[in-house]
């Protein structure tokens, strides 16, 4: 994510991902109500968000966690009690997290604390965490599948970024790495968390069916759109053929079927809620400038990283001349991205 | 202290602080092997430095102090035993987060997380911290003591820019502040810290007696040196005289005995051990230059916070015409700075 607080930052550029904390609400507010069933001896909670970038949509997700936990424990015969929370903002260690810092709302009722990682692995001691949460983070993946950019296999993802569904074997790839990813997120929740937590994700993800004539979701608009200007430009002599051909974007958007199974597979948490909804955020994408900017706030530094930043604003120009010529992606009510709505709770040990 | 990394920045002017962790090794290593006296059923340890900065002088602290538990808990009968160590690295919320974990060293052998705010207040979760280490930042104060700002005070600091040992009322003002801070940085240790945990103190300091005719203190240097410039830049007309009147850094180097009385009114820890050392790291600042680097990276944010951004070149360039006509300056033998060290225990409660 663009780091800052600047016109391609992610913090102005990222109102797509942050409806969902809306759409969250009401259920993390009942789950917490009536699910959440931790010893609270201590009148500690610790609650961590995973993938926090640099917190915008972060704050109002934590202030929603802490106000439900609060109504539940503090409740009228026990007003006197004082609930101490420590919140654990993680995300990779290059996130910009002096941004998060300085951007905390004031008056905040937490202690607030960075933990730098990889979510797939260990981040927070044992038996610690009471409420995981994480939104718009778990597409992410912890490392490309190899043999999408392995020339000498069927799943080489040749003149594409990302995968799409004509190529199987490309799709099959990424689907296996975000099976195992979301296996390692699990595992090192298990360990950190308590029995009786609650765990809510927020999941991007596509119907099993939607019509590329008439509909898009996201990452059919980077595969399509995205991914042909930089064809363009490498056919310009910008960069060579090759250099598209070793580039593919670490993220994958699993259709409901395909997380329901992964999650199932999983021993140590029930699935107690599996709700597929609409992105209230896609309102916000209505322009070509806006859908640029928030395309470009996510993806910049990972095509810099492999085309060289000299690139960058020739690129999101042609896309933006692309989408200008493309009517489909300009009506938000197209866009067929969905959300998955998860929680889990940490079984009893 | 100036974040990133340019020239100016703290990391490149540490070298003054960065010589007492050598100094304290041998006594951190003695300690924990002899008086680390832990529940560590759970092989967890929860370390934290107050006061990290970037992290260029703590990580080489942390090294020896997770090296130390490891060679204590991982006994010869018990080399089976995977200890678990989680590092919360603090400093205020302004401070550079983004450069500690990018200069994090590979392959560590602990969870690292910041924790940003005032170590006067509580960070920490009650009963959590195995290990407490400050060095060099218990001299900075929660604010500055009221008195030294006020025209109405007999204490009032005119025309100076820290206390000097000829205005009595001053100086007794910024102890009795440092003395204020120091509890309140214990009272917080206190709920955090485990019985029988230790915490590890380098606090600079200065003698009861040193001659200034021949000799100096860092806050000596700041007091006259630095202090004489802003004065002459007042009456050069680049600022107000009353501006360096209400000008005053909010720091306090104690001598021992006023380090240790404070320390001895504590209910909840005993001392351990509380040595006087002289600080190696005064021969790296030999030249003009480097004293003026060291001064300008801790003290850049308040100058410019105060007298705005432009004025800090010229005030360094007659800071180091000042220091090159004053040869008692330039000598390190001449610099009487000394640093405490102190072991204190939380009692078994």
């Amino acid at each position: 994510m663009n780091a800052g607080e600047g016109a391609h930052s992610y913090v102005r550029n990222s109102s797509y991902q942050s409806g969902v904390v809306d759409v969250a609400k009401p259920i993390i507010e009942e789950e917490i109500a009536t699910k959440l069933d931790i010893n609270t001896l201590q009148n500690r909670f610790c609650i961590a968000d995973f993938g926090c970038s640099t917190g915008y949509n972060s704050f109002p997700a934590i202030e929603i966690i802490t106000q439900a936990i609060n109504k539940k424990y503090k409740s009228p015969e026990n007003t006197s009690k004082t609930l101490e929370f420590y919140v654990f903002f993680n995300d990779v260690i290059t996130n910009d997290f002096n941004t998060l810092f300085t951007s905390l709302p004031p008056h905040i009722n937490y202690h607030a604390a960075a933990v730098p990682g990889h979510f797939h692995g260990r981040l927070l001691p044992e038996y610690s965490l009471h409420f995981a949460y994480s939104s718009w983070s778990l597409q992410w993946l912890s490392a490309l599948p190899e043999a999408v950019a392995d020339v000498g296999s069927p799943a080489w993802n040749k003149g594409e970024i990302l995968y799409t569904r004509d190529r199987k074997l490309v799709c099959d790839a990424y689907l296996d790495q975000f099976e195992k990813d979301i296996g390692l997120f699990l595992e090192s929740r298990t360990v950190e968390m308590v029995s009786g937590g609650l765990m809510v994700l927020l999941v991007p993800a596509v119907p099993d069916f939607w019509n590329p004539e008439s509909e898009y979701t996201v990452t059919w608009d980077i595969s399509y759109l995205l991914g042909s200007c930089l064809v363009d430009m490498a056919k310009k002599g910008r960069f060579s053929e090759a250099k598209v051909d070793s580039f593919n974007l670490p993220y994958y958007f699993p259709t409901p079927e395909q997380l329901k199974a992964i999650l199932s597979k999983n021993q140590s948490f029930t699935i107690e809620r599996f709700e597929i909804r609409d992105n209230p955020g896609k309102h916000t994408l209505a322009s070509v400038n806006a859908r640029a900017a928030f395309l470009r706030a996510v993806n910049e530094r990972l095509v810099t990283d492999h085309f060289g930043s000299e690139i960058i604003d020739e690129l999101f120009e042609l896309y933006m001349e692309k989408l200008e010529a493309s009517p489909v992606f300009l009506n938000p009510d197209n866009d067929k991205t969905i959300v998955i709505l998860v929680v889990l709770k940490r079984k009893l040990i």
